[in-house]
């Protein structure tokens, strides 16, 4: 399937404009590359395994910018700088605890987190009847008669029948970002939302909760799926139920941190940059491997898979390890801001924030005539695993350049096992499969190459 | 992007020829239905937690045909069946020791297990020198003078850069199936294979080796990918080693076995016979969950999706669960003797057989005009994690019915992590996603489905 070629001339082939075959030779020069000597696997085990979660903030995000850089000079960047910006610093603080109590019946405790923003309950915890809903609009029409002194629980589970997971995430995680403010403007005393996973498991999965400065700040906890089945199962049974709700986090002030960038400078079009992304950041329940440990690790890769693969690239390419993605966005927003006041010129921004898993496509958000351009490279993706382009949101990072022209574009591995390990325990390193995170690096840097060799 | 559809006349529907529109509803049908109340998964619980390990000829292999015929009862099947045949009946015994050991220095313990229906090494086992070659041309190259009365170590490490790792397996799995019979020629005492697995591990995977009658029969065991990437290493430092390996296995007399049939008979062609299936038997390491239960209970699945989904078909639709693919085949060669002897007339048979992976295509063998056929459903399977229907190698079990003339597949999963669990103590349940395994299987009822309706 897949012919040999042989580099003889390396330096030559890509200084000069060449017909697709070289092309489809450069894509295997760079696809072998990562698979016989990637480095992401082993960056992806030191990140997840000697620094653990780094939710921003954290002495551990600190850690992780200082890894990564010297991860970016070990794979061959000209030069490594961070970015400052400052960003939310929320602390969960103790574990936190809660039960479901039936009158007269012994106390069945759930498997909970507090959400990500949320307020904490103190130390006495909320105790209240519960108010089981399944959409926005349900509580609407329930109103405070219903609702207010309640723990309002936010039963959305995740569409099965949608063959992409996250459109499904898109559908009901509105009950874990937008849900709970609006129960507290009926005055409920806490929010407990169904974890947004695809399967029936025993972990919270946390994630930002965004409160509306109208209404009061109420405790917000994810309880796991399983527990929310059993818990509908009991209300359809028109029981009579308390939920206890105790939680420990506090959103402290802004702390400093970086967005961490290593580049390899251009040597025909300096000022054009191409950026490749993902987010350092991640939640504090387990070590961010596929969120966003994977596309950290697949942005380095992609300068180093360009580096050692002898090959000189025109514009200036970034791999940029943005911080806060999940708690605030500013490492983004602030990546764009600094993109505006320095008059930086953005080509092409492409993210990798869905999870480490095989790739199936990339999806752009740019103008019809250069999505027009990008379509004629998509059969040179056949044989690498990819064959999906299409149109849409990027990525909530690389989404700040907006402004700036830039085309973006998104990394979509498959999704089936991504809302296995959300911002859950089991998001660790030994869910992450080597073949599979090193097959997204090497599409990403063919990208990358691609849009680097003929422009946008 | 997934319209959704009303299904009053389901009846009607089905028994009409309809536009591809109707296909288009038809494949929605059967995925909702898969993906909400699909049972393959369940059952995969079931056939990996109660019963486990299932070689041919082993308790568990019967227990497996007693309980799957059960699952085809509950999954709606009109009839369900046995067909006898006799199977090799291999046994590993007590567990398998080895190790290396240079002049003075300690030994060092392998990972290793006796390949499947290797002879074993008799209780002082095999104590020796070892040669390690790369290639059966090494071999034959050597010869007697360096081979004789050693241990060849085949050291045939998958390409890591095959993106295809069947394309890997196939090119190197020499080592294991082909390759210790041509070290016994040259008067090798034992073969020690390196495990075929596409990342480093600890685990020994087995596998059918295959004996040339020509030549004495030699205790041949798998090591770990780690264990053969250390001793390569001490060997290329020209350490003088002796390997030492000492194997329980034996070859008892063929016993008694079954395929299990599921049938939902066709309304209007009952003669015509569409087969989806998957083999029962597993390698005794671990639960078979991908290799093969994925499989059985996804071609299970396929009745009881169509059934559960009100579509009565034209044609004769059967789920087979072939016994003995592993390490012999007989289930397979079974199914085609009694379609040539009952004079069966085949029109089309799918089979599981490369995990429960996330699906990306089909593999048919067949003629340039049922291909051509074929692709004309092609973009209806886009939606579901399909979009490669290519033609090439089906199947062991269904290419068999290569001389009935009619249509062969395979499903295509995606294949990176496939060679971390095959044949190896990680072959089990918890290494299946529910999601994916589903995708799998309603793409495989969607395929029946069109092929049940259009013929070919």
């Amino acid at each position: 399937m897949l012919t040999k070629f042989v580099f003889s001339t390396i330096g030559i082939l890509f200084s000069i404009s060449l017909p697709a075959q070289n092309d489809s030779a450069a894509f295997k020069k760079i696809a072998d590359e990562v698979l016989t000597n990637g480095k992401a696997y082993e960056n992806l085990r030191s990140l997840c395994k000697k620094i653990g979660p780094r939710l921003s903030g954290s002495p551990n995000a600190q850690k992780a910018v200082e890894a990564t850089a010297k991860m970016l000079k070990e794979a061959g960047a000209d030069t490594v700088y961070l970015q400052p910006c400052m960003v939310p610093h929320w602390v969960r603080g103790e574990k936190e605890t809660g039960y479901i109590q039936a009158a007269g019946s012994v106390k069945r405790k759930l498997n909970l987190c507090a959400l990500g923003n949320s307020v904490g309950s103190g130390k006495k915890g909320v105790a209240a009847g519960i108010v089981e809903v399944s959409s926005i609009a349900e509580m609407e029409r329930l109103g405070a008669d219903v609702i207010k002194g309640k723990i309002v629980f936010l039963n959305f589970p995740m569409n099965p029948t949608y063959v992409e997971t996250f459109r499904a995430y898109s559908e009901s995680g509105i009950a874990r970002w937008g849900a709970p403010t609006i129960a507290a403007k009926y005055g409920a005393v806490a929010a407990m939302v169904r974890s947004m996973a695809s399967n029936p498991d025993d972990y919270p999965h946390t994630g930002v909760t965004v409160y509306n400065d109208s209404f009061p700040k109420i405790p917000a906890v994810a309880i796991s799926t399983n527990d929310a089945i059993w818990l509908g199962r009991q209300l359809k049974m028109k029981r009579q139920l308390t939920a206890f709700i105790q939680t420990n986090c506090s959103m402290l002030p802004d702390a400093p941190s970086f967005n961490v960038v290593g580049e390899l400078k251009g040597s025909e079009f300096p000022n054009e940059i191409i950026t490749a992304g993902g987010h350092l950041d991640s939640w504090d329940l387990a070590e961010g491997a596929h969120d966003d440990g994977a596309g950290v690790v697949q942005s380095i890769e992609v300068l180093r898979a360009l580096k050692a693969s002898g090959i000189q690239p025109k514009r200036t390419i970034r791999a940029v390890l943005f911080m806060n993605e999940e708690n605030g966005g500013r490492g983004g927003a602030k990546y764009a801001a600094l993109a505006k006041s320095n008059q930086e010129q953005h080509v092409f921004a492409l993210e990798s924030d869905a999870g480490g898993f095989t790739p199936r496509g990339f999806i752009f958000e740019t103008t019809n005539s250069r999505f027009e351009k990008i379509l004629q490279w998509k059969s040179l993706f056949y044989n690498y695993g990819i064959y999906d382009f299409s149109r849409g949101g990027s990525g909530s990072d690389v989404g700040h350049l907006r402004e700036t022209g830039a085309a973006l574009a998104g990394l979509r591995p498959d999704t089936q096992r991504y809302f296995d390990v959300h911002h859950a325990a089991t998001d660790v390193f030994e869910n992450v499969n080597p073949r599979e995170l090193h097959l997204g690096a090497l599409n990403m840097a063919a990208l990358v190459y691609l849009v680097d060799k003929y422009g946008l």
